[in-house]
């Protein structure tokens, strides 16, 4: 019971992705919550800077607060753990965080704050539609969080994990995979209110995937597990070279 | 006139820095504002799904919405513009945009969601304190603007720009950087309620950057406006192989 491990999630704390998380990843150690009090999905890495932020203690290793999953994850690692977390799992979340669109996950954001501390990070999806089981993808992030303590993670990574809904018989194995690409199409219905004014609703829509054999989202149509790692520095480097052969100043 | 410009940002339609990156690239062609209502700084890449969003004219080739930045790009770009556009630009923000901070940053997320529409994309921020003077910025961003019309952008790749705060004279050129890292400190306060709760307020503190040389922190500390491609795909490809090495499943 040596290490301390943080479990966060953007879907509040009183998901039950989060309740079969923490059940998996506190037979590794002592596993503390901190999570949103409400649903914070989407939130993407939103920072909350423009008040002050109440924490509570719902019962023993379970904390919430009225903020984002970065401010849980900065909160938890400076205030309410006595020392800096050994790991960072985040999830599970209800419903695949893939390609492009996991520039807009909480659940994802959390894990990148975590790497951004150098703790090793995880975040855990389960791909599939409601009514949602934790119990296999649980089983897995058990697996894959006692691997992340043991053998450690590349510098500056997290893994983006998503499990499918499938009975753990019928998942074929795991795959280190790379982010897809998603083609937008359409992903936005027109509404009206009572009084006749025009709304936009975002969201819906059909979704196309590109990017070839080895994407995150060709794992999962093949009933593989997908661990993608996904590193903090953004920079295009090639593009860099492009950039100064190509911009005659 | 034959281009069109998506102007955003993440500090509302109000904001001067808006207003001055309007009036610098409508040389360039058609350019229309869609921003939200309110300062949105700090949702970074929040994308509102969970309700309807109501857009507004408010002058010629000026919109609004009770969104995030993200929201009035996807919009802008799929109900409000006569067509895609051909550049997008997002700005100017307040303040420096650098390092890891990025990720919090709804002014570049902006431009990772024009990204992902395949259109050219660049996020302008000034770097200094307040008060704020955009002139020479704005005049910045006409030139860099007209660059991207003219030699493009690598693919899938946006243009995170930071400008210092100086006199045009004494800014002394172009960097083509990567993103910094930045070290973080005790960005935590404590304070109490008026009932004697405490609370924690993030921000504040100390800041160190790393990363040598060639980043964006350095080149605005030097007086050289920084210039740094980002890239879309997050995936640390050296991770997989790292990781198919040295997990033993």
């Amino acid at each position: 019971m040596s290490s301390y491990i943080l479990v966060t999630n953007d879907d509040g704390v009183d998901a039950p992705g989060i309740k079969a998380l923490h059940d998996a990843v506190r037979h590794l150690g002592r596993a503390v919550i901190v999570a949103p009090e409400r649903d914070k999905s989407a939130v993407s890495h939103a920072l909350t800077m423009n008040r002050p932020l109440h924490v509570r203690e719902l019962r023993e290793d379970v904390y919430t607060l009225d903020g984002t999953p970065t401010d849980c994850v900065t909160l938890g690692m400076n205030k309410i753990l006595p020392r800096m977390p050994d790991l960072l799992v985040s999830g599970i979340n209800p419903g695949p965080n893939l390609g492009d669109d996991i520039s807009y996950s909480g659940t994802v954001s959390a894990a990148i704050e975590g790497t951004m501390y150098g703790i090793p990070s995880l975040a855990f999806s389960l791909a599939g539609e409601p009514p949602f089981d934790f119990e296999t993808a649980a089983g897995v992030a058990w697996k894959l969080a006692s691997m992340a303590l043991q053998f450690g993670l590349p510098a500056n990574t997290l893994l983006n994990i998503n499990i499918p809904q499938l009975p753990p018989g019928d998942i074929r194995g795991i795959r280190f995979t790379r982010q897809g690409r998603r083609i937008y199409k359409n992903a936005i219905q027109e509404t009206y209110d009572p009084r006749g004014r025009k709304h936009y609703w975002i969201g819906g829509g059909t979704v196309q995937w590109t990017g070839g054999e080895d994407t995150d989202e060709q794992a999962l149509r093949e009933g593989y597990i997908s661990v993608t790692p996904i590193q903090l520095d953004l920079t295009n480097h090639e593009g860099r070279d492009y950039l100064r052969e190509h911009w005659k100043m």
